[in-house]
């Protein structure tokens, strides 16, 4: 776990949520991405070494929307910069992590991604991303 | 808004989530402390340049209990590191942000902080952060 790669923040409305964050963060995101694997969209701020990712769903399958239906908007997960991902999962599933898709999947921004499930790690939805070459 | 200055998460038992972020991250907290204004026990990680912050209530009026209560352990907060908590305080108000406690109050870590309430946030609990002189 190197640094903290990005926070992502669940929002109902993407195009409001950039303008909000924009004026909370005193910057414009810097671009935004379909990920139809995921069935989200997402805009991406640089706070320092972190990115604040804001992820809204296009489908009404899409993780962010059913989130949204049980919770409201706000902290979705975060995510941990690894530098090798099969490593880190083989690791933490041998420490008793509960690891959602041992195949890293597509994520945003030119990433392999991984997720371990909240209920192994005290309520957190944890990503970890390992750039792709 | 400089950088991530930590990411806040209410926990119920601070020595059970000790270990288990431990684990997690693959390297043990570097501190813990009280903060008696707010009711708080916290412990601290470093990753990278952010840190992450484990909350446990020491009162049952602690804001961390009252969370938990109503919502479940998990993501609680994001802090910014800011230059200038005054400035920053006057500008985000300007902006339509509603600011919890326009006077900086002591944080963990030698802090001074302000909290925007998640209202005005599309639902993140927002923590300014400036280090005491």
């Amino acid at each position: 776990m190197r640094k903290i790669e990005h926070i992502g923040i669940a929002v109902q409305d993407l195009e409001e949520s950039n303008a909000l964050f924009a004026k909370l963060l005193g910057k414009t995101h810097f671009k935004t991405e379909i990920v139809a694997g995921e069935a989200v969209e997402t805009s991406f701020f640089q706070v320092g070494e972190t990115k604040v990712e804001l992820l809204q769903a296009t489908k009404p399958e899409s993780a962010i929307a059913k989130y949204l239906e049980k919770k409201s908007p706000g902290v979705h997960h975060i995510a941990f910069d690894v530098e090798d991902i099969l490593a880190e999962v083989a690791r933490l599933k041998d420490e008793g992590f509960e690891i959602l898709n041992e195949t890293p999947k597509e994520g945003a921004d030119n990433k392999l991604v991984v997720f371990l499930h909240p209920r192994s790690t005290h309520g957190v939805l944890v990503e970890l991303c390992q750039e792709r070459k």
